[in-house]
């Protein structure tokens, strides 16, 4: 499929050792070219694999660099293609030179994540596993490992190819009959079709909810800080972050752009929204920004709604219509700020406001004062319990990646047509083209189906050299 | 002599690839510790040595990566000690984790440059190799790439045992005629001690005098641009730089702090100094940095002498004196600024002014604009060809290194000794007392005789991981 072969820098710029990646059919030829090994009684082209042999780089009669020379023969390398890997002193100068020279005797310079593609194109691995990969470096905790390794060791991919087998076999208990649809028979019992079909809805139904969780562990549980102009939001995030992200100010709406950032707390990471106040404007742009609270409280897990303690009546009676009913669902924390400017009875009023208005399910009530740091730290721990996240580990199928996600809804629609149609008794051809819908959906994820313009997509978000 | 494993990080955060090193004794047994192969019926420590291991980094039960792992075997690696490396996927959690495990499993954190130091101290390369790596890895063009490469393949090293070799000649003979000191026999014909000794100086003198075209092509031609305040300095440092280091502004006397940037001109490196103006001044802080012009004008090869051309006859005369005196054996360039705002007559009087009260030999005269870009091209020239650097090859035994020229400078110093008391005719333990101080300097540049502070202070300026 690939005839030419690629080279890259694997390595970032600066550190002690620089590596090049050299991979195709060419691989070692092209290799052997610039190199003489150390000792000449053997060329590189002679080498077992998977071995190291030492020398220098040479451009015609100059020195670039002694280096050590990994060699690796198809089908047993990463790419599935011959394949040599240069480490040499980490200088930019001399890795420029040795790319200069791998070019000069026929490479070409390789795309982002042309490697991995290739391992991926010649079947060393399925497209989820490829995915993976790129999760795999960019992952910062441990959390996020656990899941990379999860799908790239083949947990995920596992899970996938006996969920099509499955299907495979339903399919084709629908498809004999079609054979044989003139003598009228019933191959497949119905009731056992329509357990099989229960079950298969019940593993993709779970795939589809783990994404909530995958989602959460990889980009942050969403967190929306809404409530009236100059209640405190914009102070209460920068407390959290412990930097000045947001620009604070007296002056009402001040905040416009829709800023997202992620802290860690108690191994949790949260991705903060903070968006503008809620207001009634003439303000285009700000009424913009209002428009935009709104959209993402519709994708937050968790919302905090700013209460000004001292007008506490006055705010939950004007927005508690407005943010309440999009509440359900979620977690809601209502956090009464400015607590420091108010009294003790007054705090009771508010606790009784709170007991009147507010349901009572997945709902807290919290007094800080986030211009003095008063109570913020018990703010943090109720966001950690709100956020109940599962402990992961490296054995849990946990989909993390939108792609896999709108893949697996689109096959969980087409297993609810399947099952509604066996309900409503509709003929085998139908049925079986939902079948059929569904396993393209899923072949989809291992990227069996995959078109050119996705994997260019995929490819291209990776970093060069992987 | 090193009893502990090492192990570092040596690639740079965030490629595709990252790479850990480890070192020492347990090198081997520590990495199996951690490491299972994908093929089980080998285990690491059975491989040969120079061949990679495909397999997966463990912590208890939980996968850390799939890495390849490269197997050395003391005396045959880079330290000469038993050696792995292990090329993981170039997360940084990842390598942290890996890190964290091989030190809990017994390894310590490797120091700057300790790779080095202990291929250094197992005899794999003599001292001035050692520090042609840090060289190497710093390259940055191809002279200083070639410099560093001939340097850590010994050519310096030979050069340097060579000589050695003929001092101790020499003073065998001298000694000789010691141990029959009383029986008064000159073993020794003086006029061929003579000869050598003259032979040895110029070996030395030759190695003393490369360092200025080393330390040219490694640091850059050192180009003082001088001259009174608001003669326009800074704006002709600011074109030739192509960026705003410096700050211009109409005030008299703006830059005080002395400015070092460099500039690729033609190949060769510049490295310009940028001066407080010249001026009778009440400021003290601005008299220190006037004070520093003339110190750093001792240092520069090159000297820019910026004139304001509508007033050339008064700053001409006003600082002839002091300026011409410490420009011999320099190059010099009168460089006459703001000639948009003169006329041709006046050019031809400062032409006169010039042929008068200039040296006639390594000086040239120009006249530019820097605020309007004039002629600015033409005095680049005028700097390349009076930087006149030989172009080095791979072959050329040139200093490059401070410590090497400090350490040249004093066994050049002591041969003198030797040559002039062999003119003297004194007495042969003298003579000897002088070689064996020559030759305990030119071992030092090998690190035959280092202690430990140099070797510290060599080694604390690598990288980690090297």
């Amino acid at each position: 499929m690939n005839q030419d072969t690629i080279c890259a820098i694997a390595t970032a710029q600066g550190g002690a050792i620089g590596t090049i990646r050299v991979s195709g059919p060419e691989a070692i030829s092209i290799t052997s070219r610039i190199f003489k090994p150390a000792r000449e009684s053997k060329s590189l082209s002679e080498q077992k694999p998977y071995t190291l042999t030492f020398g220098r780089i040479y451009d015609e009669e100059e020195i670039i660099d002694e280096v050590l020379v990994s060699l690796f023969r198809a089908p047993h390398s990463y790419t599935g293609e011959d394949s040599t890997e240069i480490a040499c002193h980490g200088s930019s100068y001399i890795l420029q030179q040795v790319m200069q020279l791998l070019i000069k005797h026929g490479c070409r310079m390789a795309q982002p994540g042309e490697y991995t593609q290739r391992a991926f194109l010649n079947g060393k691995m399925d497209l989820s596993q490829a995915e993976a990969v790129a999760d795999l470096i960019a992952s910062t905790s441990a959390a996020t490992h656990r899941l990379a390794i999860s799908q790239m060791r083949g947990g995920f991919s596992k899970e996938l190819t006996e969920l099509r087998n499955k299907l495979l076999n339903f399919t084709s208990m629908i498809e004999l009959e079609l054979d044989f649809s003139e003598e009228d028979v019933e191959f497949a019992d119905r009731s056992a079709l329509r357990k099989l079909a229960d079950e298969i809805e019940r593993v993709i139904s779970r795939l589809v909810h783990s994404f909530s969780i995958g989602n959460a562990i990889k980009n942050g549980v969403p967190v929306a800080i809404i409530g009236e102009t100059n209640a405190g939001k914009s102070t209460l995030l920068n407390v959290l972050l412990n930097e000045d992200k947001a620009i604070v100010s007296d002056i009402h709406g001040t905040t416009r752009d829709v800023i997202e950032d992620t802290i860690n707390l108690g191994g949790i990471t949260f991705r903060f929204i903070d968006t503008a106040g809620i207001r009634e404007t003439d303000d285009t742009i700000e009424s913009l920004g209002i428009e935009r609270t709104f959209q993402k409280l519709d994708q937050a897990e968790i919302v905090l709604w700013m209460i000004d303690a001292s007008e506490a009546s006055s705010q939950v009676s004007q927005l508690a219509g407005k943010i309440l009913p999009r509440c359900v669902g979620k977690h809601l924390i209502a956090v009464f700020n400015k607590s420091d400017l108010i009294e003790t009875s007054q705090c009771q009023s508010i606790e009784h406001l709170f007991a009147q208005e507010f349901p009572q399910e997945h709902t807290d009530l919290i007094f800080i004062s986030a211009k003095q740091k008063v109570q913020t730290d018990e703010l943090e721990q109720k966001l950690i319990s709100a956020a109940h996240l599962p402990t992961v580990t490296q054995n849990d199928i946990i989909v993390t990646n939108v792609r896999h996600y709108e893949a697996l809804t689109k096959a969980l629609e087409a297993i609810h047509r399947v099952q509604s149609g066996l309900d409503s008794h509709i003929s085998g051809d139908f049925l079986s083209q939902d079948i059929r819908e569904c396993i393209f959906f899923i072949s989809d994820i291992a990227g069996e189906v995959t078109n050119d313009m996705v994997l260019q997509n995929i490819f291209e978000h990776f970093c060069i050299g992987k």
